[in-house]
């Protein structure tokens, strides 16, 4: 790589606050900031693109100009948005937010976990109306957890259901007995075959070709009644009609911090069905996520300013970083 | 002990389903059951009484009848409802629901501790409103507990959160630096002087003398804003007015699952305050919690019935079992 300072574009948006470390990326970079609409005049001659407006798929528009990129870091776990053929067939390498999210997201996780089996939610229904209602809750310990996807995030939260007491199996690529974090991974494309003593379903794959729609409403339905869906992954992996109407029923009940459609669009019946709690996507965003996504970053730009090439990098035809998921 | 059956009274209540192993325990004993009302007139002759309806106070008016009384059985962790100074000063062997509640009130406290720190009923408050408000949470590993009460219930509780990652301190008698479970326990007697770096403070201590009205109106304003009060004990260990004035400001919030006078009373401001969570005297009751109850005391009435002293027995003085709080 060459010995004069890398040109950086930052793909911002509006009222989005830039990266704690800007001064600090502009010692080492040129930094030149763009938006989706200014993007295809700002990307030529840069090396390097930081995706710090996560959810923009600006780069495909601009790929044509971009004729000097080698490098984009995007600043989430899951880089679906910003793929597309092109760059996946391009040499341009393509890195992420590997791990800053795995302890948020266990933890938001095993919040939705023990509202659920503790009955939290209803309690503060019971509360708003003045109505003292004894109710027995569940013994937590014990229950069946299925995690799809064996990624970083996906270990990270099999590690801390199971010091709780939890029984955790994985769903991913490939069917194994022995992982160490989860014992049994049982193989994602057969998912509904797996689903049947399922207590709580933790949906925190990647979004990919093999796992949009992966809970359809087949999976659904092969659920148990009462089962518990948690979704911190994409809204795509989800048949959200199917979902919602299983939710209608009262058979099934979820936490969904990420939705198909982001915010979820006014009217929807999932802001207003009973065991339907929404939030929005904000599991892994603890106090201080931002500097952490941009001390990442700005470690990656000092290697990659050296010569070193960033990583790991996401496999761009699987759709996330090898060995991860 | 004498080798025909021993008579036992059951104190019950209307609209309070029977011990479960009923028939076991026919089968041992020869059975009276009473309420509060029946009680001096079904206690003569009585060897045991196993006191069903926990918040039953009505041994005490019925002391003078209780002419052959050796064992009260409390099917609670807590037995400051029933004692009173007689019982107190005579040989009347009292026994309690002995780690039937440990684990599964400290699964209920620590799904307070993270519907606190990932703002679930916050984020369903939005949810309501249809409102999408992304907002930032808080990592709990590292957070601060303090657990007042270092009895099994306190233990159970120190041992999940720690085990989840926060950093867990005890409240106890005496203090000491080498606890298995607390590391450091501090005096409660002195606990204002130990709440200044306190994100959540448990109470789990049973209800004495010692401990009435310990976290009164000096302790709470020692914690530090936004910190967070759990009480899984009894509501009569807190200041409840000065809790809720500092609930009122929004300087503290509380998850309050036992109160001062239970029901709470209609239009008492816990049940509209936004930062204050009530919840109905249900932390510890896990479906087939009953159950466990009543094979707890068949398994002491088997040994009563054998001339073996069930145990262990609650220090009358003290008010729990000792070496347990």
């Amino acid at each position: 790589m060459s010995e004069r300072s890398p040109i950086l574009v930052l793909l911002t948006a509006d009222g989005v606050e830039p990266p704690p470390d800007l001064d600090a990326i502009r010692e080492i970079a040129d930094v030149r900031t763009a938006t989706a609409d200014t993007l295809p005049d700002t990307i030529p001659g840069a090396d390097a693109l930081l995706v710090w407006d996560i959810f923009s798929s600006a780069l495909a528009d601009a790929w044509s100009a971009a004729d000097s990129l080698r490098w984009v870091h995007v600043a989430a776990a899951g880089v679906d948005a910003v793929l597309f053929d092109d760059l996946r067939r391009s040499d341009v390498l393509v890195t992420n937010a590997r791990g800053v999210f795995d302890g948020p997201i266990a933890e938001y996780v095993l919040a939705c976990v023990l509202a659920h089996d503790k009955l939290l939610h209803e309690t503060e229904e019971f509360r708003r109306r003045g109505q003292w209602a004894h109710r027995e809750t569940l013994r937590v310990a014990g229950r069946r957890v299925l995690v799809v996807g064996t990624g970083g995030i996906g270990r990270a939260t099999a590690r801390l259901l199971r010091a709780v007491g939890l029984e955790v199996r994985g769903a991913g690529r490939t069917a194994r007995e022995d992982d160490p974090d989860f014992g049994t991974v049982i193989d994602s494309a057969h998912l509904a075959a797996h689903l049947a003593d399922v207590d709580h379903l933790v949906m925190a794959a990647p979004l990919t070709d093999a796992t949009r729609g992966l809970l359809d409403a087949a999976a659904l339905a092969a659920l148990p009644d009462s089962a518990h869906v948690i979704n911190v992954g994409r809204g795509a992996l989800i048949d959200q009609a199917a979902l919602t109407a299983e939710i209608t029923e009262g058979r099934l009940s979820a936490h969904l911090d990420v939705l198909v459609s982001e915010p979820l669009p006014d009217g929807d019946p999932l802001w207003t069905l009973p065991g339907a709690h929404v939030s929005p996507h904000m599991s892994g965003d603890v106090v201080g996520w931002r500097r952490t996504l941009s001390r990442q970053f700005l470690d990656n730009l000092r290697s990659y300013a050296q010569g070193v090439e960033p990583g790991p990098a996401v496999d761009k035809r699987r759709g996330y970083v090898p060995g991860t998921a």
